[in-house]
């Protein structure tokens, strides 16, 4: 099958999937997690083949590290699919309801968005979720994992689409797309996919943003900053400073800019140094700021990076606008960050700053699905419409709105008889 | 002032328009209907040189009617405008609250989505309700009308600029665009514009779309269908088929093509064809049609067009799931209608349709954000995210995620002697 027969069948299966009984759903996510369990030595035996293969590659540490699925990562994995299977269905919820007249009724019910390409990095785990997020939401997958777990998520989605179809989910709601060639074909494929989301590195999401007329969701750039205000707490800035930037430096969540009230500078400024200093954070500050403390002096360059790595640059600036106008020019719209003790000061900047997350008094690594509480995400959002922030379950679905009447017709409405909408709003959900 | 400067002067008052107060706003929009009844007869003298030119120019009749704005228009408008203030601000509301620990609580608050760009059509009242509808969801509109109705748009877009400017609105928040080569500029302005919304005919929208990196929410083809099931009852499939195709043959949300279940063919069509021809339609059948109607043989090219004129195409279908797969196939996803006694049925083509509206038993032409009663609408979506079918007040804004901390670090709930998350629901909006 080439991948617009995929497309297709993915779009076929989505008809069936979109009224599928949440109880079919969650039954077949359990199954799923049993299927791993039941297989774990397949799938470890897999993932040895792709460490192998990377062994031979010189591929790095790091992407070692995160290709690695070992029985622990697996367990966990499991553990995610109950939960998923726990929350509650995210599709025909009842949004809104209101009787337009006597017998036409208009309710606004909850439904997938259709057919979701995603494109994700390296991580095994990530096809387990971003599969069981789709099916959970009623959404056909056609999923392109990172190469170097070709055989791993391989052996993973040969058995989450073996346990799916026991479970009576149609064939063809999951597809593994194996090439970029079929990525490059996925993106032509405009009335067959609804949405494209591409996880990994800032240049491959401007890739798919650029390259498809496709709705893309998702974020390249994660300029991240924590503004420490004129009445903050210097021991508090410091220490949301040190976990914003360092905690894990290479995800988008990290902070890069450090911007500082001129008031708390000659405060703030030493004892921030000393902590990143002994972190090993490479400091870039503007003019001002290597008043205060050693900085390698920073260029225009160095507010639009991501350096996603121990350095960070640091700004003096004159007042909170100042600030938000810093952010608002500079930031990728992804997480921002002020410290401050005053709740009015910390209020205009949220709702000035125009980003997904906006922060007061804590650390920009806590922008994430699993610790704002929402189950699994698929992906951090920082586009203004749709989805923003880190999105969970409700990002994937949408909404149709259902007209129930009795032989009503607009013709009875209009003109000067005109039957009167009696707009009245309805406390009882579509059945 | 070029484009871009217009724009990010719009994207600066957007920053400010986020966070007014509701009173503020509805004191605007309600300072707008005082200021367009007070200078009723300037618009009337706009509204009369646009007339002359419209007739000078040979301007097809309807185009002219559209183009009239007299005093009952005015006064409609007015009224427009003063239902809208008195509807809740869609800005500020919690949608989530959850504590994530102690002292750690998250919010999802509605917010603007920042710089809208619409082009609309030559009725002058659309102006008006595009206007007040962007400034009452806080978002900064830059706006191109129809050049048929340049004078006008101009003494409307002063007057509510001006009543907008003494209620204390940040300037800039409205710009009126005049020229062709304006809407090709804005399209290339994706780092100062958030959305763009085209309503007109199906090549302009279908343009816009295919030539910007900007979202675009809107719809370009309009293709609806009515389905009448076996269990339909024949009287009520004949009054829906009729003011689905005929109470306003030029518009979106009019029908295309009727469906027609093969065991009630021949009690409907004789009926169905008889109505339609009394209102002058021109029917194109399918093969087994002719075999009951007289009708013009149809080829494959209708079930793809969209006449906004008095033609429709019927088609016979063996079941209720062909009927699903010709609407998924050549239908648009706008609105789609199942005539039926059945309610399951009914339920089974509502589930698998996949269009924005998905009516059972009445007229397509329901479809329609007043109708609905959303108050105004800013268009028609049929797009799969966002926002779907009418667009109102909600579908201008979006979401931040605000997080309001005391000090919190993410390395705190991290690694083996993690802090757990609360993830208690609170029951309070953000304050």
């Amino acid at each position: 099958m080439d991948l617009k027969q995929i497309a297709r069948r993915a779009k076929q299966a989505a008809v069936t999937l979109a009224a599928l009984d949440s109880r079919i759903k969650d039954k077949a996510i359990n199954a799923m997690a049993q299927a791993l369990e039941r297989r774990a030595s397949d799938i470890l035996a897999a993932n040895q083949a792709d460490l192998q293969a990377a062994a031979r590659n010189d591929l790095a540490a790091p992407l070692r590290k995160r290709l690695k699925f070992d029985e622990a990562k697996i367990e966990e994995a499991c553990g995610g699919l109950r939960a998923l299977a726990a929350l509650p269905d995210p599709v025909g919820r009842t949004l809104r309801a209101v009787e337009l007249d006597h017998g036409l009724e208009l309710y606004q019910v909850t439904c997938p968005i259709g057919v979701v390409g995603v494109i994700f990095e390296s991580r095994p785990d990530a096809l387990v979720q971003i599969a069981s997020l789709c099916l959970k939401s009623g959404n056909a997958a056609l999923l392109k994992g990172g190469s170097e777990a070709a055989a791993t998520n391989r052996i993973l989605a040969e058995i989450l689409a073996e346990a799916a179809r026991r479970a009576a989910i149609p064939d063809g709601w999951m597809a593994l797309l194996e090439s970029r060639a079929d990525v490059a074909a996925m993106l032509a494929l405009d009335t067959e996919i609804d949405l494209i989301i591409p996880r990994g590195s800032n240049a491959f999401v401007r890739h798919i943003m650029e390259n498809t007329r496709i709705p893309v969701m998702g974020h390249a750039d994660g300029i991240c900053h924590v503004y420490i205000d004129r009445s903050a707490d210097i021991e508090t800035a410091v220490r949301v400073c040190v976990d914003s930037k360092c905690q894990y430096p290479a995800v988008c969540n990290a902070a890069e800019t450090f911007l500082v009230h001129a008031g708390v500078a000659a405060d703030v400024l030493p004892s921030l140094a000393a902590a990143l200093a002994e972190r090993g954070v490479e400091i870039r500050g503007c003019e001002r700021t290597t008043a205060y403390i050693q900085a390698v002096p920073a260029t225009e360059a160095d507010w639009r990076a991501e350096y996603l790595d121990l350095i960070v640059s640091i700004r003096i600036v004159a007042s909170l606008e100042a600030a938000v106008a810093h952010i608002n020019h500079y930031g990728s719209g992804h997480t921002d960050v002020i410290v401050t003790r005053d709740k009015d000061r910390a209020r205009r900047f949220m709702d000035a700053v125009d980003s997904a997350d906006v922060f007061a008094n804590c650390s920009s690594r806590f922008a994430d699905g699993f610790r704002f509480g929402l189950g699994a995400e698929v992906g951090i959002s920082t586009h203004k419409i749709h989805a923003r922030g880190p999105v969970g379950l409700e990002g994937m679905t949408i909404y149709k709105w259902r007209l129930i009447g009795s032989g009503q017709v607009v013709a009875d409405y209009t003109g000067p008889d005109a039957r009167p909408f009696t707009h009245r709003p309805l406390n009882k959900p579509y059945r």
